[in-house]
């Protein structure tokens, strides 16, 4: 029993236990990604010794993880939910771990054959859960339970298991068996379904016109397989109802949380809030008021106030002045400790056996292996072997952000395999000299790229915070531009199947093209090997070269 | 008494210590940056179990040198020469480590307060020092004892103490002071002296006019009051110096080796090759055949073959048949393993104390104020304080390569001060779309970047690998063109002073500029910050952001 008589320090202490902070998985201040966002170290340990009990962790590599979590442990000194957003393998935020294609290239196998898929889907999970409690996390932020209904959902997107409930409902089902079997907690996200809008809720909030038939017609039925699946926690999203709650978005509201998840879903394990600093809450709430009605809506743990130790205060009061019942603290902490109990053997992993200073690397052949699966199964590709070795030619490569991903390297694929066919790369992105002119026919200015024939390949997907600014860049009428020359060497899309079809519709038959769902470096060499016609003996450089990538 | 009548593998064990192979800072074989020149860890771990006696370590973070050293502790059960080329601090090559301004700078601060500029160099040392033995390295490749007689040195340029013998040897004196007292091993380098060169070593073997009289006026010097203050060891440079031998680089030469730098000049500590990967020597000699010539011209360490298993072979079959006398065999390991005896101490730190999860970063608050101190001793400024906000402006900013360098990333003070400024980024790097035009008078594409004030920021200056690349770009021009049109707002140059002093000849009086000998965020911060004027009233944002940046 927690008593509310006791000292405000006490209180406090217990209330923290609710909070999920965010911190940077390298280990020194300098170092973070996002020092906005992610606490220092002075700030996350007092933050810890203060009660807090749980953290999430951006960024850094696996090694430095690892070491990371062993950190935050000394400093709180009991035990922690230590999750991360690895909706698609640790390497997708943790070089050193495996870094799998996203959930919709499994819809897409699922579509052809679900048994496979499904035995996929399973592995998928287990990939992660084993990779994740090895680096000493114990609660993944996945899967995505959102069914993406419209292809120009600019968030969700390729993280959707599928773009309809029955295929998302079995996917995430084999997900999550996968995962909680490796000991680590699970989250279906993003409640009540974030798969039909077109605004990122890290923006602005979406609004949506559905009623309560709709839900249950399409988005409750994931969320309902998970929890009869025993999911361990599902996230809210920050997203507008408007039927049901005219007034507070599903993070904040009763009627969403406790009328819909709790009692109509019947769902009791923990219920954990979206990031309350993302713009759809943070435009219109402050720290302590989020957290408060969040709280006082349902749900258990706040994740990511931008003022934690506010929210913290703010929901001491609230329970101190009898705004909110001292029961649901009660029922909270329980729930939380419940969760933590079911993953008390992940901890003596972490402290028992230091698997990377004993030399076994994280990643296993098998890991390996199975990435390279995933990709083989997901890969679509046009008049495969067709490209050629050119005396001279560029391979334009359009991504998001040059700096921020590990899709790009000197070594990655994408650039090396096509130097060797004398393609020279060029690389387009925001921060770039502009590749565009100004004329709506012929928009690429091929005086700055070179006469010459090019290799298009488009690292494009839905992706957080960067909205659908892609939309707004002619590709369709570059790649008609280019044919109209001649000068269409190839085409690839990584990650966006809509875009995909999309180009595919104006792509002349003559012309070599591929598309993997995934960006990683696997994803580039499995395309780029189908697209490209066997060298005449490789120099040795280009066969080492080779050699990495396979 | 090493015994050749043992059995082969007795002999290739011994031999196999005075190997120096290349290994990542990384953990996983996936995250190698260079993996055509770093052992994957099998092949690293079978080395070590062959006997192999040191590794040169680049890439990775703090933590997962730390990581690392232990793992390859481990895998080679007993003691080893653990190096890296941290020249200009641990942060030059692992990030979390302290990165500082290059040493010209303290040549420069030399011409004006030498007894400052010694002091500083002495910190320096002992900064480079102490995190290297707390990651567990017992041996840094430094100082770089070359003379900077040509400002167009295209791989030595800022990385040498001076341009003179009398800086240089003052201050690398105080460095190794510096080193030594924090328990790791120095190294003299890259003798008889690589200053005076146009080529660079790793691309082609540079030839040198010079006979021995100018040698002992300029370039031996620096190396004499090395091993006059005791250094550890010496690294031959790959030069040919035609007029003392004909036939071979300085690296196979026993003229250079034995007779001047061990006879004449008296050092008895360790030499070591420069890595005989490099192109001076790799296209010449295959690994066996350098190694063996290397060995009997008189090195101890043989550092980075291509093929480490064929050099080990080759220079046992050399002792075996009396090519080279078994008495090398028997100095070389000696001077090894005196050397590793000196830094005994280092192993114990490594074992005994984990400073990482122990909470304590890496980077004390006395190596950021010292990594600040330097950098504003160095910096240099034209109208300080005089650009202001605009509504609409480019940042031009100019980077070898956008992807293998922590000097830019999406945090980077080069882009976001600008950016609070009204200066929105615009990067142009080898593999972007280029912004120049076929004019020789103006030969900016303005309208690839905007008819708009630009801030033109240049990181340039000498590094391996690179050539002199950046003397085919006409920034000289750039800025003439840029001035006549009134759109130069401002200049920084990070880098070069070569061309700091070239471009501040043709700079308008009126024109806000900088420079910093450094490239990393400190050096932007100060620079910038002190170009700018203070903004009325930052936002939350700015403000927080610019507290990250003191």
């Amino acid at each position: 029993m927690i008593s509310l008589a006791g000292s405000i320090d006490d209180l406090q202490h217990v209330v923290a236990e609710l909070f999920v902070v965010r911190a940077s998985g390298h280990a020194s201040d300098s170092q973070r990604n996002y020092p906005l966002w992610e606490l220092s170290n002075k700030e996350l340990k007092r933050l810890l010794e203060e009660g807090v009990g749980g953290v999430i962790l951006y960024g850094g590599t696996a090694t430095e993880l690892q070491h990371r979590c062993k950190t935050i442990l000394n400093w709180a000194a009991k035990p922690l939910l230590l999750c991360a957003d690895i909706e698609e393998g640790l390497g997708q935020r943790f070089d050193g771990g495996t870094w799998l294609v996203p959930p919709i290239a499994l819809g897409q196998i699922f579509s052809i054959e679900p048994e496979k898929a499904i035995k996929l889907a399973e592995k998928y999970g287990s990939c992660i859960g084993d990779q994740a409690r090895r680096c000493g996390l114990n609660w993944v932020l996945a899967p995505v339970c959102d069914v993406n209904s419209d292809p120009l959902n600019p968030v969700i997107n390729v993280r959707a298991w599928g773009e309809d409930p029955e295929t998302v409902s079995t996917l995430i089902q084999a997900f999550q068996r996968g995962l909680e079997l490796q000991g680590v907690l699970s989250c279906a996200k993003h409640f009540p379904g974030h798969g039909d809008t077109r605004v990122d809720s890290h923006l602005q909030l979406p609004r949506l016109d559905h009623d309560l038939n709709r839900l249950k017609e399409i988005e409750f039925i994931p969320f309902q397989a998970a929890i009869s699946a025993r999911v361990s926690s599902v996230m809210t999203g920050h997203l507008l109802l408007k039927k049901l709650d005219s007034q507070y978005p599903a993070t904040l509201s009763e009627t969403l949380i406790t009328q819909l998840l709790r009692q109509e879903l019947d769902f009791d394990g923990l219920v954990v809030t979206d990031a309350l600093v993302m713009e759809a809450i943070s435009k219109t709430y402050g720290s302590a008021e989020a957290a408060v009605l969040a709280f006082a809506a349902g749900a258990d743990l706040i994740l990511m106030p931008e003022k934690p130790e506010e929210a913290i205060k703010a929901l001491c009061s609230a329970l101190l002045e009898g705004r909110i019942p001292k029961q649901r603290l009660e029922e909270s902490i329980h729930r939380r400790r419940n969760a933590l109990a079911k993953v008390k053997e992940s901890f003596l992993v972490l402290h028992d056996k230091d698997f990377l200073t004993s030399g076994i690397e994280l990643e296993s052949s098998e890991d390996r292996a199975f990435a390279y699966e995933l990709v083989s199964n997901s890969l679509q590709t046009v008049n495969a072997g067709s490209v050629k070795a050119i005396r001279q030619g560029v391979n334009l490569l359009r991504v998001d952000d040059v700096f921020s991903s590990s899709i790009l390297t000197n070594n990655s694929p994408a650039i090396c395999l096509p130097e060797q066919y004398g393609y020279k790369t060029i690389l387009c992105h925001p921060r770039g000299v502009s590749p565009w002119q100004e004329d709506q026919q012929f928009p690429l200015a091929l005086d700055r790229l070179g006469e010459v024939p090019i290799l298009l390949q488009l690292f494009i997907r839905g992706n957080p915070f960067r909205g659908s600014s892609h939309l707004k860049e002619p590709w369709v009428a570059a790649i008609e531009q280019l044919q109209s020359k001649n000068l269409l060497a190839g085409l690839v899309v990584y990650g966006s199947p809509y875009l995909w079809a999309e180009l595919l519709k104006v792509l002349e038959a003559s012309i070599p093209a591929g598309y993997s769902p995934g960006q990683m470096p696997e994803s580039q060499t499995q395309t780029l090997s189908s697209l490209f016609s066997p060298l005449d003996g490789p120099s040795d450089l280009q066969k080492s070269r080779l050699q990495e990538f396979t």
